[in-house]
């Protein structure tokens, strides 16, 4: 039998699994920190759920899909938003607005397995719905930014590129592009560092078939600079009132691939380019009427686990995380059990997370043969002078010393 | 469009997910206060993993199943251990044993939902690896009982009921029933409490076929008492040592479905019986050896979120858990939006967690109406006196009173 997990799918032994906890843990902190509350949704959706407003190739290819035993198809989520929407939709009447929401979960896409890409993967969602101000977007990109700071990535390593598809589409109109070719160009804008530039030169060529216009475009695209477009002078007004200034820059390239966002657009990357979005998002006027309801507004970004993972390992910034955190009781011998269970018994009423060999019989060298194998700073031995003088010992394996201690010491002698 | 989940699929809205986040923390506080460290593997498996060692009916009626591209069958995990299984398996020489190990995720069972029962579901695994002693089983049935006392429930609300498969096997022994039978007898026991008392009489009588035998069958069950059998008799020893002996009872008629369970199974209950399983788990000695590896023993058991939560219910023991534990910062007008910023920021800086009302153009009242609905308790002003005097207003919602304190005094106003 294959001992592997699936292509695509992680294992998490505890030295990864404290990682993801420590990452999961940021966000968490992050988003409170805002005021943001945690809902989460099924797994699973119908399938016509993400038809509705999903990229088409995600839902084409890169969905994982199911049948129930009414035939009917289901999807395993490749994005919560579309369950935003939905849950937001269901309950219009109860929720008090704005709301600022926010998700940590799994989600699934069959796409090939690269660095930092993975079939399954766990993403953070970001959202406040039901507010139109630039002073939303300029707080959800702020957020975004603080949890960069707080894992210890800097202005150096990565930033925030910034954009505004209104801006855009009025700087298309200018140079006379049609209405009904924007949302193509935008596509185009979209795939620009995603191919190669003759390819990508060919596909704009395609897109708009006037070289006139097409050398206005990569001129456009060119210039750092959004000149008096107000929503942008609001938002970096207020992204530097906000303390997040030197993360964020203005980039015309940015545009983002789904087709429900309509204002201002943004994608963090590392300085480099060398990885995929670290997260990605921006404003969304429609997505909640699709569900029939009145029109609500919001903004939100996704971030995945895998690319933060990778972006940290690159700048040499993942935690040093201390797995085994615990106290091992040994058991000086068979006869001495019943002391070592309520020595670990008093350690855990004092909070001090307290193991305890679990085989009376296995000689006090193994125990602590195993309490070094598994990397634990503080062993406890309780031996007949223990008993009789009503103390334990306490051996520091990081420095070999120990300490005998009176029972009434232990929640001191721990926290010190 | 269908705006609610999928049939026994959920919904958890911040409400919902903050009993969820208490519960889970009280479980993974529990099972790191006794040393486990935290898992997790893929929700997909191939199927065939399951078919190795899982229950034919939830393998076969029970579980999501879809296709991959090659046509291979993958299953939602409708359980963690055959993934632990493997996980251990995988890596049996880099791990050192004993491992206390505990999981927390989703599983997904295609049942007819009820009260306590979805779809999809939080389990919470902990399993010991690698210890044969009774120790090992007395210390992961002392864990179980220490998270129904952490959470509030008592030994007069539940009960952890506990048996022996080679006790139940002597006795049968003793009665003269053939070993080829005593995997049947098992699966009859187990359906006891399941059945009709009639129709379980006769399904006893199809599998037995003899009135003697089925006759000291139902005394057996009778029987509360385990005698001298020395695993029980020491494991109960143990279970008093660990403090725990309030909790646990012998219960002949506990056998548990699984078939590879070899020695002490146990189940927590509510007294009345009106629910499943609380958790439920045992010893299974060969489980790893499925995957080709050394023979390895192990002991544990799994709770489910939803029969937690029905049961914390009906004991009228739910946590009451404030949802909007935030401050607001309002605006007081337009040209004061800076100030609120900067004030947030200082807020956040000091570790309070704070929301800003997103709208500079908003009129003061909205805001404060927008707190009170949101049952948030304090509110923060920041108006052209506070701006001068270098100061805020603190606005406490429960009581309505109201305090100026100095920009410096923040950290300790909210502490105290």
């Amino acid at each position: 039998m294959n001992l592997q997990p699936l292509k695509g799918f992680r294992d998490f032994y505890p030295e990864q699994m404290s990682f993801r906890n420590w990452l999961f843990k940021q966000m968490s902190q992050t988003a409170k920190l805002f005021g943001y509350q945690q809902y989460e949704g099924p797994t699973l959706e119908p399938v016509d759920l993400y038809v509705a407003k999903s990229d088409e190739e995600l839902v084409d290819k890169q969905t994982f899909i199911l049948k129930d035993k009414n035939d009917k198809s289901l999807a395993m989520r490749p994005e919560l938003t579309p369950t935003l929407a939905r849950m937001v939709a269901n309950k219009q009447n109860g929720l008090v607005f704005p709301l600022r929401w926010f998700a940590i979960g799994p989600r699934w896409r069959y796409e090939q397995p690269q660095k930092g890409r993975f079939r399954e993967f766990w993403q953070w969602d970001v959202d406040l719905i039901g507010e139109e101000s630039l002073q939303a977007d300029a707080e959800v990109i702020a957020l975004g930014c603080n949890l960069l700071k707080k894992i210890g990535l800097s202005p150096k390593e990565v930033t925030v590129k910034i954009n505004n598809r209104r801006f855009l589409q009025e700087k298309l109109t200018e140079i006379k592009i049609s209405p009904d070719k924007v949302k193509s160009i935008f596509k185009v804008i979209d795939r620009k560092d995603k191919l190669e530039a003759k390819d990508w030169e060919k596909y704009l060529q395609e897109v708009v078939g006037d070289e006139k216009q097409e050398k206005e475009i990569i001129a456009l695209l060119e210039n750092k600079k959004f000149g008096d477009f107000p929503e942008l002078v609001e938002l970096f007004n207020l992204l530097k009132e906000l303390g997040v200034e030197e993360y964020v820059e203005f980039d015309p390239l940015i545009v983002r691939g789904l087709d429900y966002y309509t204002g201002t657009v943004f994608e963090a990357r590392d300085k480099d380019g060398e990885f995929r979005t670290i997260f990605g998002g921006g404003r969304y006027d429609n997505l909640l009427s699709l569900f029939g309801g009145q029109k609500i507004t919001g903004v939100g970004f996704a971030a995945g686990d895998a690319i933060l993972e990778e972006v940290l390992k690159k700048f040499d910034k993942l935690p040093k995380l201390k797995n085994n955190n615990e106290v091992l009781v040994t058991i000086f011998s068979s006869e001495f059990l019943e002391k070592s269970l309520k020595t670990a018994e008093l350690l855990r009423n004092n909070k001090i997370n307290t193991a305890i060999y679990p085989n009376k019989d296995a000689k006090l060298e193994k125990q602590l043969k195993y309490a070094d194998k598994k990397d634990l700073r503080f062993v406890v031995i309780v031996g007949p002078d223990e008993v009789k003088n009503e103390t334990i010992i306490i051996k520091d394996l990081s420095t070999g010393s120990q300490r005998t201690i009176s029972l009434k010491e232990i929640d001191n002698f721990f926290l010190s």
